[in-house]
């Protein structure tokens, strides 16, 4: 059950910082981008010695088609995220009441300036890129087992800083659903994009860092 | 008595670096959170390997639940703490005065557009979260030691990011003791919030680890 | 192949963080320099361990000349990097074309306000001071392995934030390709400073940094 | 001679990116403490192998009254230091007349807001801390080796950010002395407390820092 907890801890602080940054802190696309990214460095450096530190269903997707995770623990390290991202919303939502704030402006992500065709591709295609950073810098075969959570939380930023004005930059349906529950309107029924392009993005990098060694 | 001294130091540079930043340099949020967190993240790798690297009395506070600290030394600690922020808050009025800015303007921490109760709840909160991140990323069975530094000053720099506009985020009885003395107003009357949330959070959180294994 | 596909994948995250961030997220010039420069850090601890990291031609002739690659894989490297920097640009240019953003900015680079001649030599000095660091960085002598990837890319952010009003920073044949072929105009006529005085600037430091005992 | 060609690159570096981030880039103070402070990083970890990585006579004092260096070499090391700063100052120079800025405006250290006597408290203190973290750091007895280079450059950007809007955050007799000999007017007659003042600030931080056992 550690892991399960670990899980919901580390996607808890994602979207924590996250949404916190957009909606509390009205932070710049840095920060917004760094706050997102380095959630999962802290989480991974701090709770990854637990559970491995997915923090991410479409990460625990692309784990378990490569064999890295067995199916139970998939579906307690998904539940344990989505619940994570929920309980953070709801904290948020709690504090955007009592600044009296936009009562809607969650930090949900959505793509008002694009097609819903757009912003899948978006999504599948920056998802799929962290994937391959993730599957190659935790490769046992020519990864960096030190350098893995800064690697990968920078990567998330900076995907994230270039998705912000397409999509929100989620990458993950976790952080997406968090926001939509309490947010309602577009953001909910735009949530397929955001549960079904990430994993798209994954398992095709799953079987693409393949090629590359990852799992060898 | 050196571990006393690198606490003075440790606490005196979170203060300075990050008041600092608030009041001379006029930063904006990242740089704000950034001050704060990444002067932990130095102060630890400096000044870690003499102490421990707390400079912050819920923090010691949490160590001692755990029994990584003795009693002597954790009084020793928060006297050393409080000494160290008070020293830097001088400091930072020194520079306040030389440059005839607003003389009680000092990076104090206050709750201006929330009640006493929310504000309590959000300093327990995340000095809670911020601690549970401390105690696994330090913890012997699933913690990584090198990057324990970075991945504590980052997670602090962004739990104050999301707090700032709340409470201007603390999580440190020390670093709001120090500006408050010298500005005095609400700061002062409103103290007793910093002072308690941030314990409360910090003890609930060195038991919550436990079940994280921290301790194991 | 795989070092190949490394290659171009890190290259593809240079140009679509960077540019990207240019265009897409509008940030602001240390968003702008963090985002080149940490695509390759990212990329150096991700697939560097497949490929080297080069992510760049002129750090391949570098390194060709220092005999670190022999010439059949410096092709290669090359090849595989203007692809990556060409197949980002195209991505970065659906997504203005989605937003509907100014069709022919696609973050590439000129020098609108200084001559051929001084864009020129800014090229080829950051260029060379590039090299310098990543070649001493990864010295067997005297560099540090596991550092060498967050202190290049660094060295990359900062090179390009001085840069940037002079000759937008490139330092990279690869990434003032990918987007000059797509936004034509001066861009293209003036993508010869971009190809040559890089290399220029890395021949140099291929030689100088013998004399610091980079290849001892 | 290549530890001092090592200082000297180190040096230059330290005022290109960071004196070039302030009058090419005209960045924020985040990115001005971070352009200052991640030179050192990036040059302690490139060419710190070969010479300890000073890059500021300062530093090379406070090593010398603790014994770490001989006399001998840390005069060279100043020379080269001084040099370095000169040469850096030269470039930025030539790139601001080449973008037609204000001739004089080379990021030089001045403090027209206060006092001379302020300002050489502000340089001595600060400069006081950054050798103590450096010297504690770098202590064979209680240091982090590895993360010495990053805790290092940190401290400085944070310093730096705090005191730049009262002397310039100097910390470092060449990084003032570059500038200020193309820039003339009172960034010259005020030379003597950028050159004292941190030297008195490290000359006291080399006694203190052997009581918090730095050279055990």
């Amino acid at each position: 059950m550690r892991n399960y907890f670990a899980e919901f801890l580390g996607t808890f602080l994602l979207v924590f910082f996250g949404t916190g940054t957009v909606v509390i802190a009205q932070g710049n696309v840095l920060a917004i981008g760094l706050a997102f990214g380095l959630a999962i460095t802290v989480s991974a450096y701090a709770f990854g010695g637990i559970s491995g530190g997915h923090f991410n269903p479409a990460v625990t997707t692309a784990m378990l088609i490569n064999r890295r995770i067995d199916v139970t623990d998939a579906v307690g390290y998904m539940v344990a995220q989505i619940l994570g991202a929920i309980v953070a919303s709801a904290a948020i939502r709690t504090f955007v009441s009592a600044l009296k704030l936009a009562p809607h402006a969650l930090g949900q992500t959505d793509f008002p300036k694009i097609g819903a065709g757009m912003a899948f591709f978006v999504e599948a295609l920056v998802t799929f890129l962290f994937l391959l950073v993730i599957l190659n810098v935790t490769s046992r075969d020519h990864g960096n087992a030190d350098f893995a959570g800064l690697t990968i939380g920078l990567t998330l930023a900076f995907l994230i800083i270039v998705a912000l004005n397409l999509t929100g930059g989620s990458l993950n349906p976790a952080r997406s659903i968090g926001p939509a529950i309490f947010a309602g309107g577009s953001a909910l029924t735009h949530l397929w994009v955001y549960i079904l392009a990430p994993e798209v993005g994954a398992i095709l990098a799953a079987f693409c860092s393949r090629a590359l060694g990852s799992e060898d």
